[in-house]
């Protein structure tokens, strides 16, 4: 049967992206002794990636052809697209080649693909990744996969490669719903930190003890915890997404759609209280 | 001298209050040993104040006058105001007596309080108490407690009986400085859930998986965790008093002013994923 | 009969509160021939108030007792209140004086007030004041007026003294709800001005011209017609009287939750667009 | 010289989209004498349109080809822009034809179609619509247009046809931010009275009254003018395209960011205040 050429188990990773968190995951696949492969359009990034122990791969039609699955990092909804597009570099892959996304984009952006993607054997699966960049470089993330239980079942050991947890959240494009949320619920909770202890500011408290007796607390929360960490990076584009899917939705959330606003400038200024709110 | 005859050790506490808090306080206070009086405008609550073994005390003039230490369980700022006004009940205790403020109320109103009183020989300081209903019944209640050293140490053995955590903040008004933090945190963290749940229910994500895996992720946060047990009884009261002490501070808090608002109505159909937003 | 006792007609008008409304007041009262008696607490505005023809009268105690209609200009709701408190001085007024708020306050302390001194015999009645400091200059105010029919029939030749228009809203306290409502739209036009016009400075449009352009389209509103013409000297509270009034009501308004403290900032720096939103 | 070639006076009009505005557009336009070409992909338009004394076409491509000027009048940003694709069917018009997009679309969609049709000789520019329907069926609409000034010039009597104000806003693109402008403040106006009126009813006020005494107060607004009257058709997609600008324009809108929330539930129960904020 041509079901059983398919490969069960996945020896050849190629990565498609070697920024903050592409690449620490490369260290990790390469350690736990997987064949890595990585490309990049930024050239420059050979070195690294190569230091690391895996191949650098010039363009992303070579590295589609031999790998058993493929793990996208790149940062915009746009590229993923360009990726995965008709005739574009992926889908020189292998029927049965499982296609990972881990960038943060739209849920249907996934189904998306997935569907287009169908006639010419590809796997596609969303598997974002939470916990940020330190939790990156200790290959302690938390992966969220969406897909059918078969090829998470497949692509699980390497998602292990550098996420201490793994949980299989549904279909395909459950992942990406999951990511949002947590970026939701994220942001607002480090913009409410940030209206808290500035308010506790101009009360004279002091901000360190404040902040560790509020861990032990009712309100304790991730960004309370990481205080001073966040680069909020990516949170306006985060948020971004979730303003679309609200609209989708037909559901109104007055919160996140201040939170975005503050976002926008609160980037520049984070952890900076005395700026807060001025 | 005179300071000499300042009672070291506190052996008899009075309660004013016995609410929802004040209840599980007393059973502790009297756990622990300490003679324990309390009165309650509500004489329906004698019962089941003398089953817990306390004295049921029918005015606060006499508590006042009995006490070693008083904590204030009242619900709201008059009450707390009225009880320690000039020509008041609580101005009848012995110089010296501690008058602890566990309501939640503006910071300014305890430190008025602690400065009219000062005349009298009464130690007016404020202990608040976070982490809920359940909490206190467990005697694990987190204790702010704001006032000299001094004190806050006669004291602490008296937060101990039902504080599993005991957190001195500094000066006369911290301890209600932090709970507001707390609080402002707290209700900005339930709203946020209440947002990325109802998002991802139209998702069609299972929501209590999604729930648990978020708890390991990095927006983890109190309420998420305690998902489906808070009253919100004074979530808003809570929030005026934010709003109050943001205009008194000169800064801007827009994501507290829109959880103000949402909690209002968010309280009698909190939980109900389906009705959020709609 | 007693009742045909009381003056049917207004001829001696009390004011109490010279300052940027009381005195153009005063001028328009002094000019319609209304006998003027002025009280303040800063004893400075006395030689202003006599340049406009009218007296200076040391106490409102003496104030009241020679006044048909006392108008009270003071700042806020805690002066109202002390002003016709038992045993205050505006409860020596003559039965049947009327006394017409028209400071802006919660419309429970109007009524509550109206309600304490009808023993007094006194007519407590709102007769708030719209428009602003230019056109209590011109005359050009419009008052709404809140009390019996007989009563703001009698007030009305006082309030066309200063008012261009006069609209009876109702009962005791309707003119403080119009006047909030009035300040609800106001400051969130104004705010919303202000993000339209942001916007459009960064996208290179003359605002000026465009300005005037929106002043002849669907979204024209008073503050933009005025726009840099806004002293913005109460917004804020405004809008806590407003927070205070959906309170009780019950209701969220989440756009005036927000507006409130953005208003407490954009204050210092209105109509700076460059400064909107950075 | 080739310039001198192009025709100086439009006299064919083309219409692309008879919806709500085009309809009534279309009407004036042929009552002014143009020679009007009309298409829809929504055939079921042709009688309506034909009843008016305009030509049915039944293809973009013909309507191009025999138009001195097109007006594009359809929903969306997406629609636009596969009306002027490469090989779409405008680029079939003559060297010289005025596009004016009606549509309200993002003003980088008008710049970036503006550029790339330039090598066709098509003359695009933006001609944004205010005040409305029923503005539309009077004749009365309000037009901003942006282009350069001999195209806005040639332009202007078709404009004229069915506007009572035109503004020449600025270049390509301006009319556009111009109508984003309006449309922030619209919608902000119309949520504000929405929640001035909604608390207004918990105090007992006779709306209808207090809505016309607010019409001549510092609060007045269009949208308070025209109560009852806005369906809220395009709320959401207009403070959808206000959002995206101001995360390109990197300033922080906070109110229009809660604003585009509220009117996503807004729209289905407009002017039920017994509902609002419930």
């Amino acid at each position: 049967m041509k079901k059983a050429a398919v490969p069960q188990s996945v020896k050849t990773v190629g990565v498609v992206g070697a920024g903050r968190m592409g690449t620490p995951i490369i260290g990790h696949l390469v350690r736990k002794g997987f064949a890595t492969q990585v490309c990049d359009v930024n050239a420059a990034r050979a070195g690294a990636v190569k230091a690391l122990g895996a191949n650098w791969i010039a363009s992303p039609e070579s590295l589609a052809a031999e790998s058993d699955a493929i793990l996208i990092c790149v940062g915009f909804d746009r590229e993923v697209r360009e990726l995965l597009a008709k005739g574009s570099p992926l889908r020189r892959a292998k029927p049965g080649t499982i296609v990972a996304i881990l960038s943060t984009v739209h849920p249907k952006t996934v189904q998306a693909l997935a569907r287009e993607t169908e006639g010419a054997g590809l796997q596609v699966v969303d598997s974002t990744v939470c916990r940020g960049g330190e939790a990156a470089d200790n290959g302690t993330l938390l992966s969220f996969v969406g897909g059918s239980a078969k090829v998470v079942e497949r692509l699980t050991p390497v998602l292990r490669a550098y996420s201490s947890d793994v949980v299989h959240t549904g279909g395909v494009g459950t992942a990406q719903v999951a990511k949002a949320v947590n970026n939701l619920i994220l942001w607002a909770c480090l913009v409410a930190d940030h209206e808290g202890l500035a308010l506790a500011r101009h009360y004279g408290a002091d901000i360190e003890a404040l902040r560790r007796a509020l861990l032990i607390s009712s309100c304790a929360n991730g960004p309370l915890e990481k205080w001073g960490s966040q680069t909020m990076a990516w949170a306006e584009d985060d948020m971004a997404i979730v303003a679309e899917m609200a609209a989708e939705a037909g559901i109104r959330l007055p919160q996140a759609g201040v939170n975005r606003e503050i976002c926008r400038t609160l980037k520049p200024r984070r952890y900076k209280l005395d700026l807060y709110g001025r």
